[in-house]
């Protein structure tokens, strides 16, 4: 098979990093040049992720640091909380960790979110390097610096803006990633055709079943575009003033399902996956866009082996919800809808009208 | 008594933000021009101040917001902890409060940290507006952007650089502050003299009386000097690679009372006025300044009711406490000292060294 190699280069001010995509990455000591040295570095990763690559990933960085030391979160997003930080800074404290360490995030969306957040608060910032093996992770939480844990009121309530020294997204890791995390990742990849890239949905539509089938070549693509996109919005708007609120398509319906159902009990793809049907049938009903566009997106997200009804909390409980989302204003809940195939934007909706929605999505 | 009002521009790149200096600030309200307005804002300060000024503070914004709480804290190092912080958390989520919410840090160094790291976190962080009432707060955490809390073991581990909006440091609040607490606060004005400005520890020597006599015109120039030189040096380095560290001389030996007695034992402006005693002993030992003027900056720090000896904690407990601050590298701990009059650097010391400089100023 061919090996696969790109990066991406994220330019943000002061901060500048690199994502690289590619196959054998964690076999591959260049993909590792010029990655901070320091006395001691602490892969943060997760039970379910250490057996398959923390040896690797501690052979690759051996050499930078006189001691590497591993620790095993719980694997779920219902252990993003602060206990599992408080785990962290343990370790680092107890290893003397100084200003230097190195935390090495090895893992999905929750052990990335968890150890940025770590680095970031720990002695007011020390660097780190995201190794996501989740598809969700490397085309979403690995470029933008969003890092947060969640507290029982609201989901990635507590957080940083934070950005790693680089990306290292190795598609092999997808190998082993179950089916239901892997439909979880292409929600999000989904979501970039609607809100910046009509011809990219075009290309998901007649390549979905070569990512189902796990082609590296098609998952290099799907990566690649999805970071350039974030990458692009994320560039213009780092502290999300305006426009990368985009990013959150589906977001507001898919918060109040994950928190709603309690969180762990859905994945946050498979949320977003049916907050993107949700938030699609609204930008309809506002005018927007055309029902056979809804329609097309709602076809896609059920290819991807994705829910598209939502559980059913009652509409009320949906909306008490959605008003704590961070995107909320004074209690105004605001969603993002599409205005055009390619094109998002952030809107308030009235009541009634998210009540429709949910009435004809949920249950 | 004629009023004084002081304003000191600090300029941190695109952060930007005044701290004024004066009498009758909280009940003045064009002090508060200009601050942002939001549905809700959060007053946060400890069960010792509120009933002194928070009322007074609430009716200075009020028509800022929808609605003013206040949440009143447990008064003391020993609080500055998660729980409390989390405390921040619940009843921000409790009120909805939005990406627009300002908080408000009303009361001394661990109220101001306490709420700046919780601004720094709340959705990835919101605005917050610093009203220091202890001397301390006004000189020292007032400028510069830490904000931390404190973990088991190590004091300020877990933190974040967040700028506020404003500082209002209204000079009246420091007549209802305890004689322990206007010393803590003396100690950190002291240290401005030896690592920055010579002819300020002259005058400081000239004043100390009529600074124990809450003067307020004293009062007023020791604040705006310790803010002025605090400002330069943090301008210069705002996260600490270098120059920085000189505003902690004082603090690693400070440090180590602190942890070693538990947090609360001793007020943080006694363990570094005691801390100072010991580092300038170190850099009369490394040759760098004569006995007489650390035995000078001595008589100074006794003069303003501080301690200048530590506890009897063992040599060895003060070393392994040290070897986990945050200045240390790879283990060796790393001491701000003075190398003539008014400069000060960052030097590593023999552990011998250390040892003679414990058995002289301990016990």
């Amino acid at each position: 098979m061919p090996t696969v190699h790109h990066t991406i280069p994220i330019d943000l001010g002061d901060r500048r990093y690199d994502i690289l995509i590619g196959t054998g990455l964690l076999e591959d000591d260049t993909a590792f040049d010029g990655l901070p040295k320091s006395s001691v570095a602490l892969i943060v990763t997760n039970r379910t992720v250490a057996p398959l690559y923390a040896e690797r990933l501690r052979a690759r960085i051996a050499a930078k640091h006189r001691a590497v030391q591993v620790l095993e979160l719980e694997d779920g997003e219902e252990f993003k909380t602060w206990d599992s930080l408080n785990s962290i800074f343990d370790q680092l404290l107890g290893a003397q960790a100084d200003r230097k360490t190195v935390l090495y995030a090895l893992g999905g969306g929750v052990v990335g979110d968890i150890t940025g957040f770590a680095a970031a608060c720990y002695m007011r910032g020390i660097p780190f390097v995201q190794v996501p093996t989740t598809l969700l992770a490397q085309v979403d939480s690995s470029v933008g610096g969003k890092t947060a844990i969640n507290h029982p009121l609201g989901k990635n309530m507590i957080g940083a803006f934070y950005q790693p020294q680089r990306v290292i997204a190795d598609l092999d890791t997808l190998d082993t990633l179950p089916d239901a995390e892997l439909a979880a990742g292409l929600a999000e990849v989904i979501k970039y055709g609607p809100i910046a890239d009509d011809a990219f949905l075009g290309w998901l539509e007649d390549n979905l079943d070569a990512l189902w089938a796990r082609d590296k070549q098609a998952l290099a693509r799907a990566v690649r575009r999805s970071c350039e996109i974030k990458a692009w919005v994320v560039g213009q708007d780092e502290r999300e003033a305006g426009l990368r609120a985009i990013l959150n398509f589906g977001h507001t319906f898919g918060h109040a399902i994950e928190a709603g159902t309690g969180y762990g009990a859905w994945l946050h793809g498979h949320a977003v996956g049916c907050g993107m049907v949700m938030a699609a049938d609204l930008s309809v009903r506002l005018g927007l866009i055309e029902r056979s566009y809804a329609e097309r997106l709602t076809r896609l997200i059920e290819r991807a082996h994705l829910p598209v009804r939502g559980p059913d909390l009652g509409a009320e409980r949906y909306l008490e919800l959605m008003r704590v989302d961070k995107k909320a204003e004074g209690g105004e809940i605001r969603f993002v809808v599409i205005d055009a195939p390619g094109r998002a934007s952030m809107r308030a909706a009235p009541d009634a009208m998210v009540r429709d929605v949910l009435a004809a999505h949920v249950g």
